[in-house]
Parts: C-alpha cells; sequence; structure tokens
C-alpha cells in the first residue's frame, strides 16, 4: 500500500528522480564506474554540474550573462551568516516572517547593524507583514518568501531601492514569477530540489563586487563563483539527484505547469479546511502557502482519533510543527493530487465519524 | 570488464556499500519509504546518526565520555577555517606538508597570527618535515597526517605539548594508531569514508570550553555538539552511506586488519617501482603513504606508451596531480589487492615491451 509522506523535509521527490539516483550509485550511465566514485574533476561530472547550473537559470528564466548558480553546502542555515559576511557592509535588512527568518537575523547580528522592518510575531507567523517602509538604506533586503513552519508565502514582493535577496528553501520552482527581481536566491535542496546536502544559490554576478569585507574562501561567493562552484570537491550525489529532479520539471511544462498542479493541490486541500467544521487553517488567508498547508482541529481532544485515521490510510509526517501543532501537510511539486485527495476523504471521513 | 579506479576521491567504496547505498534510495529497510524523503528527526535516521557517531570513535578506540563525532558538510576546506575561527586565540601552529596544509594556513591567517613550524615545500613536498621545535606556545598543531598529492604520511607523530589537529582526509581508519594523541581529526569523507558531501569531526568535548570568540552557529563546533550533529538538517544520504563503510570495516577486521591489508597493497606497489627501472617513487621512502603511491617514468617520453596499456587494463583515475605529473595510485580501504596486481602486472609488460 502506498505511502503519503507529507514530510516537510527531506520530503517526496519524484519516483522516476529516485529510480535514477538510485541507479547512479550502482553505476553512472554506462561508464563502468558509480556516480560516487568518480572525480568531481572527470568530464562526467563536469558535465553534470554545467547543466545544473544552466537548467537552473533556465527554468528561473534568468539569464546567464546576469546570474550565476552554485551548488554549495552547510544549508540555509550557512547561506544566513554567508550573506552577512559578504555583504553587510553598513546595515542588513530584514522582515521577520517566521523561525528562519528570525535564524537569519541572528546571524547578520554578528556582522553588523541589523534594521528588521516587519515581523509577524505578534500573530505566532500567521501572516507575513505588509506595509512597512525601508528607510534607511539598508546594504540588501532579505525576505523568507515562504515559511514552512507555518504554511505562509509571499504573493506579492515588497519594495525596496536595495538589492533583494530571498531564502526560498521551502518554495523555490513551485511557481512562475519574476525571479529577476531577486539578486540572491538560496535554496536548501531538500524540498523541492533533492536530497539534503546541497544548497542552490543564484546570485547575479554584479554582487561579486560588492563583497565588503575579507571572506574565508569557503564563504565567500566570489571564490565558488570564480572557480565554476568547484572550489572544493562539491557534493556529487544532491547535486546529481537535483538536476535529475530539475530534469523532471523541465519536461513537465515547467514553472507554469507546475504552478497550475501546486495551486490545484492546495486549493483542494485548503477548500476542505475551509469547510470541514472540524479543523481550522492556521495561516492568513491572504497568505497562504502553497507548499506548506498548515490546519488545526478544532479541538484538541479529537488528535488521536484522526491520528488512527491518518494512519490507516499510511498517511505520514504530517504533524505539525511544535510551535503551532496541529497538522502540516507539505505538499511539495513532487507530490501528485492522488494524495491530496486521501488526506481530504480522510478529514471527509473523520467529520462524518463525530 | 571490471574497471580498476584508483581515483583520489571521490573515490572507491566496497561493492557492498554501493549496493546497499542505492537500495536505500529506493527503499530504507523495509520502512517504504526511500531514504532521501524521511525526516532527519524521524526515529530512522536519529538511529544511522547515531550509529555512525558511536561506530567511528568505536573503531578509533575512543571513549564517548571524551570525544564526540559530528558530521559536518563544506568538506576538509571549511574545517581549515572553522579550526582557527573556534580556536586560534593567540597563535595557530601548523606543519606545513603539502598543497592541503598550505591552504589550512591561508585561512587561519585571517584570524590571528600562524606559526609554520616546518614546511616540506623546498623539495616539492616529497617528504614530512621533521626535527622542529614548537617554541611559542601555540594555541594547537595542526597537521596533515597524509598528503593526497604527494603520496607521504606522516609514520611518527610531532612531540608537542599543545592540542593536536589534524587533517586525515585522505587516511582516516586506514591503520591502528593511538587516536586520543589527537584533540581534533577531520575528514572529508570521498576517500576512505563514503560519498563526497560530509566531513567526520572527531573532537575532544573538552575543547567546546575553548572556544575563544563569538562564533556564527554553523561554524560553531559547539552549537553542532548541544544537538547531537543535527543542528540544522545533515547530508543524511552521505552519512548512511560512511555508516554502510564503517560497519564494512568493522565487520572485516577494522583498523587492525585494514593495516594489514593496505601494507600489503602498499608494499607491492613500492616493491615494483623500486625494482622497475622504468619507474622511480617521488616520495621520500620513510615517508611513503600506504594511500596514494606517487611515481614517475624515468622519462617523459614513455608516457603515451605507458598509457595504452593502462588502458587495455581497465586502469583509471592514476594521472598524477599536475603538481607532481607521473602517476598517482590511490589506494584506500575499498581498494582490494587484485587491482594492484593488475597495475603491477602492467607495469612489468610495459618494461618488457621497451
Amino acid at each position: 500500500m502506498k505511502k503519503h509522506n507529507f514530510s516537510a523535509g527531506p520530503s517526496i521527490l519524484n519516483q522516476k528522480v529516485f529510480k535514477e539516483s538510485s541507479n547512479a550509485v550502482l553505476e553512472l550511465d554506462d561508464i563502468g564506474l558509480s556516480l560516487l566514485e568518480i572525480s568531481h574533476r572527470s568530464p562526467e561530472f563536469v558535465a553534470i554540474m554545467n547543466e545544473a547550473r544552466e537548467l537552473s537559470l533556465k527554468l528561473s528564466g534568468l539569464s546567464s550573462d546576469e546570474y550565476t548558480t552554485l551548488f554549495l553546502q552547510g544549508g540555509a542555515s550557512m547561506q544566513f551568516l554567508m550573506i552577512a559576511y559578504n555583504f553587510l557592509k553598513t546595515r542588513g535588512g530584514y522582515i521577520n516572517s517566521g523561525t528562519w527568518s528570525t535564524k537569519a537575523i541572528k546571524e547578520a547580528k554578528l556582522f553588523g547593524d541589523v534594521s528588521e522592518y516587519a515581523s509577524s510575531k505578534d500573530k505566532n507567523f500567521n501572516y507575513i507583514p505588509k506595509d512597512y517602509s525601508i528607510s534607511d538604506n539598508p546594504d540588501y533586503l532579505h525576505i523568507t518568501t515562504n515559511n514552512t513552519i507555518f504554511g505562509t508565502q509571499y504573493h506579492k514582493l515588497p519594495d525596496c531601492n536595495c538589492p533583494l535577496f530571498a531564502d526560498m528553501s521551502s518554495d523555490i520552482f513551485c511557481r512562475k514569477q519574476d525571479y529577476s527581481k531577486f539578486s540572491l536566491i538560496y535554496a536548501g535542496a531538500q524540498k523541492n530540489l533533492g536530497p539534503a546536502g546541497t544548497t542552490m544559490v543564484i546570485i547575479k554576478e554584479s554582487l561579486m563586487n560588492k563583497i565588503c569585507r575579507e571572506v574565508p574562501s569557503m564563504l565567500n561567493y566570489k571564490v565558488h563563483f570564480e572557480k565554476d562552484s568547484m572550489f572544493n570537491t562539491p557534493p556529487v550525489f544532491a547535486i546529481y539527484t537535483c538536476l535529475l529532479s530539475m530534469r523532471w520539471l523541465k519536461n513537465n511544462g515547467g514553472l507554469a505547469e507546475i504552478e497550475k498542479k501546486n495551486i490545484s493541490k492546495s486549493s483542494l486541500l485548503y477548500d476542505e479546511i475551509d469547510n470541514n467544521e472540524m479543523f481550522t487553517g492556521f495561516a492568513s488567508k491572504d497568505d497562504r502557502s502553497i507548499m506548506n498547508v498548515t490546519f488545526n482541529l478544532i479541538d484538541e481532544k479529537y488528535k488521536s482519533a484522526f491520528d488512527v485515521l491518518l494512519k490507516e490510510q499510511n498517511i505520514s509526517g504530517i504533524n505539525g510543527h511544535r510551535s503551532v501543532g496541529g497538522y502540516r501537510a507539505s505538499i511539495y511539486n513532487a507530490m501528485e493530487i492522488e494524495s491530496i485527495e486521501v488526506l481530504v476523504d480522510t478529514m471527509k471521513k473523520f467529520k462524518k465519524s463525530i
């Protein structure tokens, strides 16, 4: 019986991606060697790296004359400090929309002044802050476009006159948008891209001239850029699997098609939440995420009964984060609508049973 | 026809490890989910992480009361800067035995004074420096126990009164030794441990109190230690594959047995180099590595002829690094003696053919 894995990350990938990446561990294409044992300087891996970097820009609709892609290590958490280390000269600007924004702000403070222009902490981050002004000329404005824990997502970008940086770990490539509004985008792979172990960074090449202090090599964007994202041995398997996911995305209509699919999936689930009197949505309606759907029972006393039904249907990874409680259905790109239908049916069945 | 892969890293792993790790990408044990899609907080992955950390200490003969193991990201290059960021208070002490030591020294200089007590640069790093004194009370002494590019290896450790730190990326777990002489050991996985994408750090817990400045979270050993090596999402696949390699090592007699095997393998090859008049060894005899065997042709004019024979035998990854030229046979733990025999036979055949 198929498992329906709603994990927030590491999370589901397309079954074809699992198969191809599993095969490559045995033998990459027909070269007689495992993907894991070839040099990262081999023509085979250099081709993988180049294709992954190019395809990321193609999917985003960005020009390779203006942007470059790096596959680094350390997750979004490493980007929190790298951004400030490289680019916080006078003041880093931040919007605080959740746990990960809060962590990004904490790391930035080690490198200089930080202006937090707005926060949704007053309502346990159930909305995206709006109506704020950016008055003190920050070196950059940093936002978290999708808040995995709280299930909120930016549907309109802030206006700012400075470079816009975004943590897109949990919503990269989930929809069409004008990626050229961003100067730097980063995403830990383990949601929409691939396995844990690499972080995709799409960055404007012109930013390389804005690095404002002496930065150790491994933390320096320019060092990685000048070495074509191979300053040292890259995480070969993780990058290859990201490439497989991006190929899958491209072959299925790119961001336009995946956006339609993601809206269908999330609408189906939000409709049930809004129409089923046993549940309430957590996130403010205007700011609902199409990737992470957070909802609570109207009364916690029903939890064990609902959990039994979920288990019967082989639904896993759906418990909410401790700071929100309830449930969180992470419905990333690779999730098929059939799994959402099973969840929605379970919710309906649960209502009837009460 | 079997390929004989002498790559310096990423490099060969045991075939059983490839098979098991490939299977886990399809389905981990019998849980109905891929290793890549389960939460790092799931009981399954927590058990993997715990076993990997414990087994690393068991193999080293170190007590878990005194030492802890972390699986971090960023390779040895990230450790170069983390070591200095955390522990270089007054002066970092370094022995320069090659390219990677040189890089470690470069990164350390960003954080304070560095004393380079000895270097073998005068002879293109073909030996391990000896006979030096450590006079100025460094915060630590850093060595590179095996120099992948030059094929040299420490067979006697330096005497010092300060904590001894070692980059063991290319010789971790290749031999029995008294690991308790070290306060910090690190190794990029992609030679003796697993795929590229994680770095094993074995560190004395008492060092956590010696962190000498405010260090960003992701670069702070204490942060990772306090979170049981799961401060943020770890590189799940790479760590699991390291565990498989360590299990394989343990099930085959641990470090005592692998040392015997590695000595047999390297002796066979060094004997041929010393007895075959077409070749000369690169590294000083006393300091020869049992992991990376570097040798040159007596005359470069023979290169294309020898390369043809190597290719016929399906020998790959054996070209020397550009700074040494000639050949480098990397014969890590997972390499079987049969591959060395094929290489030695090819060298004999080559001599006859001239």
